[in-house]
């Protein structure tokens, strides 16, 4: 039997790490990018899709999954991966970051938000407790701590105090998690750091999680409005302060250049609806940086979206038949742009899996940058 | 090399026919139903999922793909089937039925039908030349003739002089086919009937298709409104009126008992957009009659959407999963229940060759009718 969670380094380059995760459900191959299947599904692709595109995980959203089919009746049917289809491992968030970005009525006590939800306007109240049973009962393999993501724009003493409570949450979660029963035993735990773009901050929230301890640990409140710099920079600390034995997950990112920074300052997970939602809008990720595959120059153009790119779209596909699906709003248009976009990330992270290995990661991202960002 | 247009009937029983056209881009197997496949894709499937589910060939539109991409345009990319990664036969319709129904300011002459397109209100004229022109540069294996369907509600001098027209057409239409050179050489040709339900405008144009001669024969201008009762009554002599030797294609038909009882009636060929649309809209199409997927009483149901079915998303899904997703909105429920109802009917086609081929339509067809219309 697969180990509960067990997380190897097979190699550092600079900062940047390659390694891979053991689970009772497979294994995840790190720096990995999880595609977001929000509502139990990875939106216009099949799950064997998903897989064939090199993914070997995907996260789930506790907010959508609570309200619509609800955890109980997921539980009744045996599970999120029986009912998606989905074999392999599953991180789900805690359901705090989309309370708060979706929900109306929203009202954060010591205990937990209390929210209404956009789908029917139902009254629903979110714990720690509550969150770790309801990650339960979606039967998901890696539970994220039920935290509060502060705003960008606040002040220092707002977003440590937030920082503190989110602290005395993780500690409930860890709690709630660990009286799972058979759950805890064969799914992991992640603590997420909070403290925004502040050092000091980000090291006592870094600190508060050691202490209780988890199997990762994820770096939240970043890619909400920061920019790329400003989260780069905290990039530059945030990680070296967590355990280097474990993953360090950034949530919520990002663009293909956000991971190549991102690895290269130390982070080992992501995960982000950027290569599925591109692909419902037109949007191609590409080694020479994204194209809008509206734009009419496209029409008459019969190259592969990207010559490099090894997914089934690329394979097969012109440009200009990708092109007129998008113009002409067709469902195939969502689905052939989603599964190039979700291979060429998951393209991305092999990429830099294979140069870390073999220490040149520096030369890889230099000259990504410069065919990507064209500079 | 295949034949150009090759058509052996099998075996008989009663009015119902089983055989196979042999074409030049392979088999087409009769009764055979073609998925619709609009604007250069059948909605929310890639073609060898259409494949998979059994088809051997599809229809695409004339009107669509001359508005977008544009007949020359998809010449220059090289063809429909190249564009769309279909390699098997194609058969297009000529434009005539869909300018009457979708586009604006139409004018109806002897030349042709002048018409504003519904996208952005450019001008336009088609004519059977023009048609016969565009389903070339499409490089379509069946080209239908370019012809008028009038309104069920007219009087009957309307309806004889509508049909003496579209014979007309015809004619021109086979001039404008023939001198297509080497597209001429590996295409076929389709007349189409008209008369509405009146048995002896039929015949007059059945006579008329007959001395100017063609691969095939359509029946047009029924599924127009005039209910199931009134198609069939006129489907119990029009295609005896056309020749046995040449395979008869009801036009835009139908619901799975429309099938069954044209098939019954001697047709050899449909095609219909219900599998594909009602797949968008969540209805599932089962041999216990259809079901609407967003009903709540799929919600928990474990069981796939037809036991007896042998579609990928039957194999995995459960009705409970399917319902998710359409009450969702997701996409993949459209792919899903698209691909499952595009799957039934070749299913249904298939049972159907079966039975005629074995003498046993008439069981066939009494047991379908007692389980898909309770009745
Ligand atoms: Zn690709
Ligand atoms: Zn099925």
């Amino acid at each position: 039997m697969n180990p509960r969670f067990e997380f190897t380094l097979h190699a550092t380059d600079g900062k940047a790490r390659t390694g891979v995760i053991r689970m009772r459900r497979g294994e995840i191959r790190t720096p990995a990018f999880m595609p977001v299947g929000t509502a139990a599904t990875v939106k216009a692709m099949k799950p064997e899709s998903v897989r064939a595109a090199g993914a070997d995980i995907i996260l789930g959203n506790t907010y959508h999954l609570m309200l619509r089919p609800g955890g109980e009746r997921v539980a009744r049917l045996g599970g999120l991966h029986k009912f998606m289809n989905w074999g392999r491992p599953i991180l789900t968030d805690s359901g705090g970051y989309q309370v708060m970005s979706l929900s109306d009525l929203r009202k954060i006590t010591e205990e937990g938000v209390t929210f209404a939800s956009h789908l029917d306007g139902s009254r629903h109240l979110l714990t720690p407790e509550r969150s770790m049973e309801i990650q339960r009962l979606l039967g998901s393999d890696i539970v994220m701590c039920f935290d509060e993501c502060p705003k960008i724009d606040q002040g220092r003493d707002q977003i440590a105090r937030s920082m503190e409570m989110s602290m005395r949450w993780a500690r409930r979660s860890r709690d709630g998690f660990d009286s799972g029963g058979e759950h805890a035993e064969n799914a992991a735990l992640f603590g997420i750091q909070q403290g925004a773009l502040d050092e000091g901050l980000r090291k006592a929230s870094a600190d508060a999680l050691h202490d209780i301890g988890f199997d990762g640990y994820a770096i939240g409140g970043l890619a909400v409005g920061e920019g790329q710099e400003a989260m780069f920079a905290t990039l530059d600390f945030a990680p070296g302060q967590l355990p280097a034995d474990r993953p360090r997950y950034l949530m919520g990112v990002g663009k293909p250049d956000d991971l190549v920074g991102a690895v290269e300052r130390g982070v080992d997970m992501f995960d982000c609806v950027l290569p599925t939602r591109s692909g419902r809008n037109g949007q191609a990720f590409t080694w020479s940086g994204p194209l809008n595959m509206r734009n009419a120059r496209h029409a008459e153009d019969t190259s592969p979206i990207d010559e490099r790119c090894a997914c089934p779209t690329c394979h097969t596909y012109s440009r200009a038949y990708v092109h007129h699906l998008i113009r002409s709003g067709e469902i195939l248009g969502a689905m052939l742009l989603t599964e190039h976009n979700v291979s060429f990330y998951q393209q991305l992270m092999q990429a830099m899996r294979d140069v870390i290995a073999e220490s040149r990661f520096q030369a890889f991202a230099r000259d990504f940058r410069r065919d990507y960002l064209r500079k």
